[in-house]
């Protein structure tokens, strides 16, 4: 491991240590003075956030993605207004989660404590950098940032206006570390770094994410890829499914919550696939459909195994008819990445059934795939979605950023073959 | 990877998706007729077990590890019984976690489900087999078990029998599988088997678990390694702690959470420490000290760097005198493996600085660290300890072998920019 990795990653360990006893209110504190620090040095912020939209024009970025990019007073605004909501949050630490005095007097509590330190690595616009800070700040944890080398500039100025705020306050200013260097060497060092960062959250694409999982040392919370279905059960109300169909594929196609595939019971083909495919169109999907869906309408592409797989991302909607609930949920199975499915239903059976079969992070019953977020589900933060099942499953708010500690307390407890006794008792 | 490693992992699969939407009832009768089918068979696995020991005995095992090995019908009935008690135990399957109505009518629950297909790598004696398989069946899960090559013929009678009984129930008898083969290379197989496997959980020594964290592509809890530490405050009862070290340490020093270290405060030193010598000699247990302990009493064996990294599992432990609270913090930071670690103080703020600053899966106040134990705790069963922070921290029960899936359910709720819609107000 290079020097430079090593420096940032044993500060962030150190700070991590210190941090993590601190009650809320100095944290609180802390995060009103980054948000604060931001806005006053937006001229900064802006100035560095140039270099990074100009790089990115010269290399013939689209101009969609230069806008991601882009930061301006109104959104460095709206940036330091999330750092405040988050010090409005509840602080996860200290809970006790269960607890109670055992039958031999030991009085015993599971309480959650911080991670330590997290390290994130991200392709998003320059706002990650804040928002995984602030929510890993929050909940007690160090936090060791690798953004994309297209906002290297606009980072390296964000964080260094976070720590000099932090300097300034109770947390110690090496909570947050932005991991040195543009190339993918930073990245194989994060992921190689067991026993100085505790756990790893990748977010971004399908590839980095494989990735990462792959090689990684370091436990790894998986997020936010996303093939979402909508079932079309043989008892739905066909409208109904119509529009939520239409609501979870077009209302926001480049999120992860947005459905990539329908499949629909045989039983209603014939009245949903008609109205579903110009519902599709009129909002400018394309839809990538097999025969059964192709004999019902004009314009349907060709599905392939690839089209089953894919996370499109975009205005386009793989789909084919199923002979049954089971078969629904078996090509949920298949070609699923465990997100979101959602069954539109009118049988409180087949709800049942589909809720109780397919296995993904979250099921939707007469509802759109798009509610699956933390914002929706009233976390107040989000800072990610996980789509594995060890430690976090769904959307993670700040108590998934937290482990737990069991505390006993005792007078002098021993443990003998014969059950307890207590020390001294025989003096 | 190998056909027949295939074979049985994707048998545990198909069997894990059966299992997992089966309510209580009948897991609990599949598992009362495992039980019944050991105590029926006992002949056969003691036949069976016979071959384990003499292949142990031909390779020179020492009698203690080949008691260890040994199964009769005493021990037969025990694990029967034990199998008996995890029927008895609730089922956390299905149990909603968290849950309400989100203010636009969305009824959001979280619930508990199992993890899918658990890898459980174990060098235990063959009842781990048992118990193991019985906590994954209980809490709807598929088990692959890949116990030590020592007890091979055991394990595969023990499996089969399991199997047979299964048969004959609504639990899949493909939900329980043993590994094939002896060689390391189905331990890598296991490690390999992601999207197969949903975790890995080892249990043994510390070079195991190392290779397994090091290697496993599958997600890991890590267990059992305990590096455990009593200290003694300037504050403390001398001679409460005397007794909670003694009984730390020698009361049985083979399993985790026996202490291996013990850090003394330097102003409690002249009167704790002759009489910790003391009584530690009398319980045969040798003191590695450094020069301060030694300057207390005879037979103190020079202490090293490697004395406070090891757990002993034996009746040495190692010694040293500290300056502060914040010093032997320091010290358990540094050696200890996050394991159990205890305070013996009268002092409320000692304890309370003691527990905020040590970063363990147990922390003790003035009690032995023999109790962190999911037996002593209440759980029921232990699957193992995890020293690990994400997932599960310390003693897991069966719930610790489960994970969440959020279930949302609405009447055609749409996720608007404004907002929630319902699916056909406006019609």
């Amino acid at each position: 491991m290079s020097e430079e990795f090593l420096k940032v990653a044993r500060a962030a360990r150190e700070a991590a240590a210190e941090l993590a006893p601190l009650p809320r209110a100095p944290k609180d504190r802390a995060l009103r003075a980054v948000a604060d620090a931001l806005v006053a040095s937006a001229a900064e912020i802006i100035e560095a956030n140039a270099k990074d939209v100009e790089q990115a024009r010269a290399q013939g970025t689209a101009e969609a993605m230069i806008d991601r990019l882009r930061l301006d007073e109104g959104r460095i605004a709206a940036i330091a207004e999330a750092v405040r909501q988050v010090a409005d949050l509840p602080d996860p630490v200290g809970e006790v989660v269960r607890g109670g005095t055992l039958p031999n007097g030991l009085e015993l509590r599971q309480l959650r404590v911080p991670l330590g330190v997290i390290g994130i690595i991200y392709e998003g616009r320059p706002n990650v950098t804040v928002d995984a800070a602030a929510l890993c700040l929050k909940s007690g944890n160090a936090v060791l940032l690798r953004g994309s080398s297209s906002a290297y500039s606009s980072n390296t100025a964000l964080v260094r206006i976070m720590q000099e705020a932090l300097a300034a306050t109770d947390v110690p200013a090496g909570a947050v570390q932005l991991v040195p260097g543009l190339t993918r060497d930073s990245v194989k060092e994060l992921m190689r770094a067991r026993g100085l960062v505790d756990v790893l959250i990748p977010r971004g694409g399908a590839s980095l994410i494989n990735s990462v999982v792959e090689e990684s040392t370091v436990p790894v919370i998986e997020t936010g890829v996303g093939n979402c279905h909508v079932y079309v059960d043989a008892e739905a109300d066909v409208d109904l499914a119509v529009e939520i169909l239409v609501n979870a594929k077009a209302q926001r196609p480049s999120v992860c919550n947005a459905a990539e595939t329908f499949l629909v019971h045989a039983g209603v083909a014939d009245r949903f696939v008609p109205k579903a495919l110009a519902a599709l169109r009129e909002a400018g999907v394309t839809v990538h459909g097999d025969e059964r869906i192709a004999g019902h309408g004009d314009g349907v592409v060709p599905v392939t195994e690839d089209d089953y797989l894919a996370e499109y991302l975009s205005l386009d909607i793989a789909a084919a008819v199923v002979d049954s609930l089971e078969d629904a949920v078996a090509h949920i199975r298949r070609y699923g990445s465990g997100h979101t499915d959602a069954i539109v239903t009118r049988s409180q059976q087949a709800a049942r059934r589909f809720v109780s079969l397919v296995d993904s992070a979250a099921v939707a019953v007469n509802a759109s795939t798009r509610f699956t977020d933390g914002g929706e589900f009233g976390f107040g933060a989000e800072i990610g979605i996980s789509t594995q099942k060890l430690h976090a499953r769904g959307p993670m708010g700040l108590p998934e950023l937290t482990s737990t500690k069991w505390v006993y307390t005792g007078e002098g407890h021993l443990r003998t073959s014969g059950g307890t006794v207590i020390a001294g008792s025989a003096r």
